[in-house]
């Protein structure tokens, strides 16, 4: 791996200095950010995370925030989701689309109350689509990415860390909700949801200067839990099927291509700016989908570019994710698969540097 | 400095094999792609820029393409710089600004026909911009990423070089004119520009298959001229003051600030959707503008966060580009400073994370 050259353009968060504290080895970057993606080691990193709970600056999940009478409006053309019933309070995983119906973002959007959402982006620029959409058509709504910086508690033991903090309240959130808690004296949303299928929350912190404060107390107050700093896992992530915007899709790609056709209400999404291009995916549905793979033989090499997926000489898909799991002792994967080859249990090969490997199609992920 | 862990979000370009076998040693992300920036050493290569000839892989400087009957008019609204008299033919250095007449890139744009440009981008997501300001104004154009990766040959040698392989007539290609030149049948074009002061040109390589072909012969030819693999220098381009949006300014900036005050004909600008905004700024002038500085002592560290500009107890601007540069004895420097602080010869003083150095305000760029 070469090494990452520092500079302003690649932003560093408010909770960088702890993370390179923690002994981070190397990150990626994400929205013109730093995202860590090891500090022992993947594997190391893994285990803990599988037992204990960790504390991840995810920070490059930038906020999003649409402000305004015709917020709701705006989030509605941005996504085939219909929004209509969604309440205050809570969160909600949406596919943005362009007018193609092409994958410009797969957010979480929170909805803070009926004029003002924030979207959780994932790897791109969806504040320069808003922005532009909006001026476009003139809506009455302020686009801007405010400063809120995500940190995430995860893990098996992130509910017995945030009560320390935030007291015993913040069980009682659930899956895809978030309450007002307060730290400090600051208020602070809290959702339990996170880039893991450990269990855990996302803290919304607002301002930057409460960014340290906030992660020295959750490592103070989790001594005896073996809190650690950890960041999205690849083996964990692959594992439990979680898809990556711009690894496992780009904007080549449709939501049904991602197997997010039931978040789609197509027909109901009116104002939708991809809902024509759509319509006719939702009645006939994609040629081509996202499958779990297992993949033969020896831990693999990573995955930086797309690696053909063949039946024979014929090129039915690509892999784009992969990495060998310790516990299921099998290389993970997340392909591209097209209808003709993509039942459960169809045996294809893979392209990889080192040469051609065995590939199953499997009937679901592992976690 | 620590790793930059692989994946396919990071994309690599259709020159990345050769680079590697180059022995590149760094990268940023730059569009979501690999940039190299070091191969020596930051210094041999800056040394020998200045004295030979490189090839660079920035096919991260993506395109965005507009194409259709309102091309020119969708180009207009996204810059304040006047375009009505751009021939075919040109590259024009453009500002492009939002509604508040904030930068959201500073690109060179090609005038390929009256209804065709592409807009070489800086490091941000300006395809989504433009799509989404299209799409809402209903305009007649197809917004697109072509599959076009740039090389830059430059430094003192490229005339040389580029002679051998396209012949005496890109000598007489001016300086920011591109012409159509053929490589083994294929058509490019070959514009004098580059993101260094040492002259050279860049190739427009249409079709990823044609990339490395290109970057063969480059070498073939220019073996006896001493051509190596390169990438934009930290060094010559402070020294010569080529700025970097997202290190030396980012969207909070109009083009005033940074200097390009005399680009913006914001009264002719027609259509151009931040001209309301810009008006004012360019009556009154802006109240803090980017500046060459020179840094006493020592050689800094890299600056990888914006470095305060102190008068005393009072911030005064920001440092954001520096570093030691071997040719002129001093740390060089780019910096946004206020009106107050601004004029050549000013002293000032900067917080490094080292500790603080007095500053001079210069009168120019060093090259």
């Amino acid at each position: 791996m070469a090494e990452l050259s520092p500079s302003r353009r690649i932003r560093r968060t408010p909770f960088s200095a702890r993370v390179e504290v923690a002994g981070v080895k190397a990150y990626t970057v994400y929205n013109r950010m730093l995202l860590p993606t090891v500090f022992e080691s993947t594997e190391a990193d893994y285990h803990h995370l599988k037992k204990a709970v960790q504390v991840w600056d995810v920070a490059c999940e930038r906020q999003v925030e649409l402000r305004g009478p015709d917020a709701s409006r705006l989030m509605q053309m941005l996504t085939p989701r219909d929004l209509r019933d969604v309440a205050p309070g809570r969160c909600v995983y949406v596919p943005i689309v362009d007018e193609t119906g092409g994958m410009l973002n797969d957010p979480v959007a929170v909805k803070l109350a009926e004029d003002r959402w924030w979207i959780s982006i994932a790897d791109s620029d969806l504040l320069l689509w808003a922005k532009g959409i909006c001026n476009g058509y003139h809506l009455d709504v302020l686009v801007d990415e405010p400063d809120v910086n995500l940190l995430a508690v995860q893990g098996p033991k992130a509910e017995d860390l945030m009560e320390r903090l935030f007291g015993a309240a913040v069980r009682e959130v659930k899956f895809f909700r978030f309450g007002e808690f307060h730290f400090q004296g600051r208020a602070m949303n809290i959702a339990r949801s996170g880039y893991s299928k450990q269990g855990g929350f996302e803290i919304y912190a607002e301002g930057a200067d409460i960014a340290m404060p906030l992660w020295d107390a959750l490592f103070e107050a989790g001594r005896d839990l073996d809190v650690r700093a950890g960041c999205p896992n690849l083996i964990e992530r692959i594992e439990g099927g979680l898809l990556s915007y711009g690894n496992d899709m780009t904007d080549n790609n449709t939501p049904h291509e991602c197997g997010l056709g039931k978040l789609c209400d197509t027909h109901a999404a009116m104002g939708c700016i991809g809902r024509d291009a759509l319509l006719r995916v939702a009645k006939e549905g994609p040629v081509q989908q996202i499958r779990p793979l297992e993949i033969a033989g020896d831990p693999v090499p990573l995955c930086d570019r797309a690696w053909p997926l063949m039946a024979g000489d014929k090129r039915v898909g690509q892999v784009t994710s992969t990495i060998w799991s310790p516990d299921f002792g099998v290389n993970v994967a997340i392909g591209m698969v097209r209808m003709t080859h993509w039942d459960p249990g169809t045996r294809l090969q893979v392209e990889t540097p080192e040469g051609l490997r065995d590939v199953t199609v499997r009937e679901s992920f592992w976690a």
